[in-house]
Order: structure tokens, then sequence, then C-alpha cells
């Protein structure tokens, strides 16, 4: 079973780097801090936890949102279209 | 039919504190650029608009994820909790 996700966060610009390298080897880059695609559920494990230990967490923030299907999402895009996009949403 | 909306933006920082200002009269800020919550279709509609207004779309990007069910989303934090959040996701 997949499911959809959308990462965003807000980590210290010393971090910055380190973060988005590995959460683009899981995601797909859309937006300045905003990054989605579709995972198993244990690479989505995998990318916590990888995200974990290069984070410092007590002063940066990651959100997961987490969709077990992207049947009842669309994604509207107003301005500038920054990232590659799946095609699933 | 109420809709949730998840909206990430990067515009450009003297436009910012418009953009911020007119998003929270709709949605919840939940971190750095992204807002989320609860509309009906025309308040979507309406913030669309109030966004277009004060933006430059050939500079600014806006992204809206629309969900017509938060049944099947969820949103897992990872760090600082940044900002208020809707009880509905």
């Amino acid at each position: 079973m997949l499911v959809y996700v959308i990462l965003v966060y807000d980590v210290d610009v010393k971090r910055v780097a380190k973060v988005l390298k590995i959460a683009r080897r899981y995601l797909t880059w859309v937006q300045n801090s905003v990054l989605e695609g579709e995972l198993t559920p244990s690479q989505y494990f995998q990318l916590k936890n990888e995200l974990r230990r290069v984070a410092n967490l007590n002063e940066d923030s990651f959100i997961f949102y987490v969709m077990r299907t992207s049947r009842y999402s669309e994604r509207e895009i107003m301005g500038v279209q920054k990232g590659g996009w799946e095609t699933i949403l």
C-alpha cells in the first residue's frame, strides 16, 4: 500500500542542504521547502529516520501530510511553477 | 460541502506580509509559508482572488492542496510545532 506524502520543513539554514539532499532521494522538490511524492510505508519510515539524524528537533520543524489515497485531493498552482511534478496528484 | 486546503507559498519578501495577512483571514498559520484549514468552495475562490490581487504571478508561487475529505489523510509533525492547529486533520 503506497501513501502520498507532502513534506514541508522549516529548518536552520545550516542544515537545509543536508535535509534537502535526503528528502530529494525520496520525494520530488516542488517549491521552496516543499517536496511531495508516493512512498511505501517503510520508505516513509526510513525518510523520517534519516531526517531525524541530521536535524535538530529542538529547532527544526517538519510537517508530513500523509494521504492514504490521493483520489480525494488535487493540487492547484497559482503563479510560477517551480518544481517537477508527480503525475499522481 | 467543505474542502480542506493546505496552502504553501514562495513569494518575494516585499509581498510576504500582504500575502500572509490575507491568508490568515481564511486559514491557520502552521509553519513558515504554510497555512491550512477548512473552507467553503466560495471562500477558497475568494482567497485565491485576493491573493492574485497582491501577488506578482510572474515571480510568486502558490500551491493549494485541496482535499475533498480529510478522512484519508493525517498530519505528522517532527521537531518543533510552530503554529496553531485545526482539529480536523
